[in-house]
């Protein structure tokens, strides 16, 4: 990771209120599992109702805690005030996403001023094992001067 | 669209019957608005609780939408006994997602026999007006020789 | 096209001057084809020394018209002054990239003050006939106040 | 990395083989650097014909050895006699690509029957140290029974 930065005082704080804020985290039962200087975490237990054509988790729904992980991530380093929004994103899906839990981990990659990248990689656990069930990269945005778009 | 075939007889009804086994869809409220050959569109009211941070709707769920409709526009041109997985997409978030409701609209750019590609846009509707707020390219599978990966 | 903007004078030739000063476009052979508001083509004459292990061009020679016809797009609406970069892009591969020549045909999607995303079609023509070789989606980042980086 | 496989005998020779037939690498001047099972790196010297308006490496330059990296990564995972194609990939460009060499180093994240995915990083590499400029995801296909697409 080529940042230098130390994270803003308060950060884990700013990551924590916001990802209250997204209320499809709670329709979906995702919950944060690790908030670190350029790294977060998102976990998200597996329910029959995420579910795509065959039961396994939607792609759609895999995707959802891995790019609030790699905002999150992003934000960790991002000053206070600001706001951080996901530019792009594109998504992998390796294998079927089933088992008991999905945990997305994401880090960063290039922290910028105005533009950070981070990737994710989302595992599904069961009975003590992981497989790897999907890869991000995204894109994300520092919106400034915004008061609207805060966190 | 590079593609000479001819739809396989009932595929319209498959698109249906395989969306209705998509769980998430019901979740999230989405539906079915268009099946034809190449192309599938699917609207989602806007919900609160499908909100990111700043009460558009989460990234994750614009994907949902526009993946879903993206596996079956590329399903409408694949035979009868197969299944649609995709795997990976691409999405470019152009303007927050709000309004009443948004309209996923895919279409195949090609269809091949393991591999089609897909691309599709979502517009947010609102008082007769629609804007663009993403759009998606996808890669969608054809699973064959596998019972329970139909649909 | 979300634009209104009207693109600022001289903006046809300050394409070209940047074009002309992308070595790499000599190197492989490729100039541009058209110059419009919002959308930038190039050609590229299909050649031996381009070519990837089976006689097809490299897709990262594919990519590198489409990239800097996406760049050049979204340049044609940028303000006197600034530089345009490349953040990310995407390619899908659709067919064999062979025949007389490529085109890529690059137009704007959504023109940001800071960030602008754009797609792209290569085609391969032969004969008066054409097919769809690949397609891109693009992001540009307007680069200000870093008198290096100007076109 | 979920594969059990042990590379089939002679990849690294079909791998030689292949890259050899890739007249773009002469072309722009690259060589293959490590190839291992499940990972190849290649290096480019950087040239001033192949840089883009400011002087940096063209971003399709980047992404043309580190598409070849990913797709040799994958070959090495497959059986002798078929063919590897890129299917799609995406890159994010993090710093401009300048210095000595730049290095891809790719890895296989998924090593499927039919389709791979592999990621990349590219690195700038002067005076003894390097910088990251690049990473990508690319999706691989494994091409069967078409005996003008082996290597």
């Amino acid at each position: 990771m080529p940042m230098s930065t130390t994270p803003a005082e308060g950060y884990a704080e700013r990551v924590r209120a916001s990802f209250a804020a997204q209320r499809i985290m709670a329709t979906i039962g995702a919950s944060l599992a690790h908030v670190a200087p350029g790294a977060v975490h998102i976990v998200l237990p597996v329910r029959p109702d995420l579910g795509q054509q065959h039961g396994f988790v939607h792609a759609g729904v895999v995707a959802t805690i891995a790019d609030s992980a790699c905002g999150y991530a992003a934000f960790t380093l991002m000053p206070e005030g600001v706001g951080v929004l996901s530019i792009e994103y594109k998504i992998n899906l390796l294998a079927p996403a089933d088992g008991e839990r999905l945990l997305a981990r994401a880090r960063v990659v290039r922290a910028g001023r105005n533009v950070s990248v981070c990737q994710a990689d989302v595992v599904a656990q069961a009975g003590g094992d992981e497989k790897l069930v999907a890869v991000m990269t995204a894109t994300m945005m520092t919106v400034r001067d915004r008061p609207e778009i805060v966190g």
